[in-house]
């Protein structure tokens, strides 16, 4: 199973990177394995350590592919590093293991604190709409412009009947850099 | 903003209802929004009051739909009727008015008590993947059948990529749900 979450890790020098990662759930361990080359790789593989944050504010998700990385943090409390000042929940990660891949290296963690800071409120279609756009847009140059215009029609439908103002305003920033993403390559973006 | 939730209500004969349905939520208030004829409905005008279970477990979602609704209950802390047992938070609500409608009367609610029982643990591209599907399932006699599986398609790349075991226990229930109706209505089933 994969949970999609931000991870924060913090390099040598003590700056903290914050970004989107999918988790595998193993049985007793948490397995992360980011695309080289990767700041989280660098960081975990120097700190030993990482913080899993669980939040359900897309705005991160989408902030950290469209340059907006600048979100509040705050001290972990049993690793070097830090966290989200306001997510759901979070975990702190030792580094017990990792496997070389020249693509996916494979970090194997085990969770030494948790906690739980406010209540899951439901799931919200809106919010799985942005994160698979996030997907969508992180792939932009990979897939055929009418695969990309027809599933953002389709998730569009949840998001415009469920979305607040966070989940909005998360797709807006998607949208724009599609909207940079057709200008930027003309040839690509005409409708077959 | 809508969120998708769980809600059991109880009767005056103390039986309890439970249903997956969306909760608008306005600035002080919660509004539900059940189609008529609904059990929910005719159990909260009675009792004036409802429980919104925040469970991310979506065989609860798919379970209802297709007659599995024998789920651990736990008795609510202040209002009359009950919770489920194994929901990551609930809320206790009392209805403060309602507005009727033909096809979805409105009712508007306040929080009265509120629990966190078990962190969040990030998104989970199959637990969406289940609850379109069973928005899917819930309209099959509405939509066309291309439609029906062209959606299916894109949303089983999510699900296979990411899914636990609850997910694909609930993605089965709901697909053993169109394999009967697709049974039962030959006609619409055909490939156009």
């Amino acid at each position: 199973m994969i949970r999609e979450t931000i991870i924060t890790s913090c390099s040598p020098q003590g700056v903290v990177h914050i970004a989107p990662m999918g988790v595998h759930v193993l049985d007793d361990e948490l397995l992360i394995m980011p695309f080289r080359p990767s700041t989280t790789l660098d960081n975990v593989l120097a700190s030993r350590a990482a913080v899993i944050n669980y939040t359900d504010d897309v705005r991160i998700f989408a902030g950290c592919l469209s340059g907006r990385r600048d979100w509040p943090l705050i001290q972990a409390e049993r690793v070097p590093g830090q966290r989200l000042a306001e997510t759901l929940a979070h975990a702190e990660l030792e580094l017990l293991r990792w496997e070389e891949d020249e693509l996916r290296p494979k970090l194997y963690c085990r969770v030494v604190h948790e906690a739980n800071h406010a209540p899951f409120r439901g799931f919200n279609r809106a919010q799985y709409a942005v994160l698979e756009a996030a997907i969508l847009v992180s792939r932009l140059h990979m897939l055929p412009w009418d695969k990309i215009e027809s599933e953002l029609a389709y998730l569009r439908i949840g998001l415009d009947k469920t979305a607040g103002a966070k989940e909005l305003e998360a797709w807006g920033w998607l949208m724009d850099m599609i909207e940079d993403f057709k200008h930027a390559n003309p040839d690509k973006a005409v409708r077959t």
